[in-house]
C-alpha cells in the first residue's frame, strides 16, 4: 500500500506547510490579525449598543434523586454528586453578590444558610425589604421576627389572601434609581450591576431543599424583572408593616443555638 | 408682536418647505427609500443569524390587590380590572397553542379550565406526560386520575420525596427531536416551533388562582429550557407510571358535573 499512502501523505504535509505559510504571512501584519480576531467581539458589542446586552440565566434543581446520594459535603471543593447544601450555596452566592438592594417576597423563611446569608448583606448595608405571609412568621423556625427586629423592614400580607409568592429581586433596575432619587445621586449605580430575579417552586425552608422536588430559575431579562418590580412595589404599599412587640411571646433567638 | 412672530413663521414655512421637497427627492428613488427603511431590519436578521433569536418572556401575576375587585368575568371583551378568569385564560392560551408536546410537573392540577385546556390539547395530538405528587392525586378535586384514565401517560414520584414543581415544558427543543427521532422524521418540526417553560409558584388549583398571591414566568431561553428538558427527563425515568385500576375507587368522574 506505500505506493498509494506514502503520495498521500507527502500531499497532505505540503497542503499543511502551505496554509500554515500563508497564515504566518497574514498574521505578520498585527493590524490585520488583530482584526480578524476583534471582528467578532466589535460586532458583538455594535450589537449591545443596539438591542442590549443578552440575558443571564441560571437553574438551580434540588433533590433531582429520589434517593439520598452518599458522602457528606465539605467546604472546600466538595466531592458529593447532587450535594444539596452546594445548591443552597448557589442561592446564597447570589444573595452574597447583591450590591445595593434586594427584595424579598417568600410564604416562609426558615433555612438557617439563608438566613445568615440575609444577615450579611444586611450588615454590608444592603437596602433589605422582606414581604411575607401573616400566617407563616408563627411557625416553628421562621426567621422572619427576628429578622425584623433587626430592624429590616418587614411587611405582613393580609389574612384574607395567602402570599404564596417564592421570589426574591436582587439589584432591579427601578428600585436602583428610586433609592438614587432618595438619595438626591446622580444614577451612576445602574452602570455596574445588573439586576436579577430569583423564582421557582422552593420555599426557604430546610424542608424545601432536603426533601422536595424543587426548581428555581435566575433571569435578568428587563421584561420579566420590570414587572415583577412593579408587582413588588404594589405588594409592598398594600400590605402593612409588621409590629414585632406584638409578636414578643413568641420569639426567641436563642433557638438559634440549639436548633442549628 | 406682529413685526416678530410673522417672519418666523414665514421662515419656519420655508424651513419646513425645503426638507419636505429634499426628503420627497430622496424618496423619489425606491432603491434609497426602501434601503433606508430596510437597513435596521437586515441588521437585525443578521443579529438573529449569529445569536439567535431574542427570547420570549411573559409574566402571569394573580391577586395583585388584596381585595377583589368589582364586576364579573364576560367571555367577549372582559372590562374587569384584575380579573381571575382572563390570566387563567392567558395560562390556557399557552397550552392551546401547544403544537407538539407538553410535559406537565405539578404538585397537584385540579382547576376546571386548564383540566380543559389540557384534554383539548390530548384531543388536538399533542404528545402529552405528566409527572405529579403520589399524595396529591387523592385529594378531592384533583383531576389527575381522570387525566390517567383518559390515556395520558401519567408517573407519579415515590412516597418518601414530595414532587413540589410547579413548573410545564411547552414545546421543548430536545423532545422534539426525541419525538421525531421516533417517528423517524427529519427534524423539520423544529422550525416553525419556539419552546418555552412556564414556572413560578401557581399550583394549578382554584385555591391558588382565586385566594393566593401567585406569580408565573414563561421563557423561551435555550440555557433555561434545556436544563428544565432535562431534569423533566430524569423525572420521568425516575417514577414509576400510575396505574389507574388501583384507584378506581377514588374515581368519579360526575364530579365535573356537579361542582363546577
Amino acid at each position: 500500500m506505500g505506493f498509494i499512502v506514502n503520495p498521500c501523505k507527502g500531499f497532505y504535509a505540503k497542503m499543511r506547510q502551505y496554509v500554515r505559510w500563508h497564515w504566518e504571512k497574514i498574521c505578520r501584519y498585527p493590524p490585520i490579525r488583530s482584526r480578524l480576531y476583534g471582528m467578532e467581539y466589535k460586532l458583538y458589542k455594535f450589537w449591545v449598543v443596539i438591542y442590549g446586552e443578552p440575558d443571564a440565566t441560571d437553574v438551580v434543581i434540588f433533590n433531582e434523586l429520589p434517593t439520598r446520594s452518599p458522602g457528606y459535603h465539605t467546604s472546600n471543593g466538595c466531592k458529593k454528586k447532587y450535594c444539596e447544601t452546594c445548591r443552597v450555596n448557589r442561592i446564597v452566592m447570589y444573595l452574597d453578590n447583591a450590591k445595593y438592594s434586594i427584595d424579598i417576597a417568600h410564604f416562609t423563611i426558615s433555612h438557617r444558610l439563608i438566613y445568615h446569608a440575609i444577615v450579611r448583606a444586611w450588615d454590608r448595608g444592603v437596602e433589605l425589604r422582606i414581604v411575607t405571609d401573616s400566617q407563616m412568621i408563627y411557625m416553628r423556625g421562621s426567621v422572619v421576627v427576628t429578622l425584623c427586629r433587626m430592624g429590616i423592614p418587614v411587611h405582613a400580607a393580609s389574612d384574607r389572601l395567602t402570599l404564596h409568592h417564592k421570589f426574591c429581586i436582587i439589584d432591579g433596575r427601578k428600585r436602583i434609581l428610586d433609592l438614587d432619587e432618595q438619595e438626591k445621586r446622580i444614577h451612576c449605580r445602574l452602570w455596574n450591576c445588573k439586576g436579577f430575579i430569583m423564582t421557582g417552586s422552593l420555599n426557604w425552608t430546610h424542608q424545601g431543599t432536603a426533601n422536595n422536588y424543587e426548581n428555581v430559575v435566575m433571569t435578568s431579562n428587563f421584561n420579566v424583572t420590570d414587572q415583577y418590580q412593579e408587582l413588588y412595589e404594589k405588594l409592598w404599599r398594600q400590605n402593612p408593616p409588621l409590629q414585632t412587640l406584638d409578636y414578643l411571646g413568641f420569639v426567641d433567638e436563642s433557638i438559634f443555638g440549639c436548633r442549628f
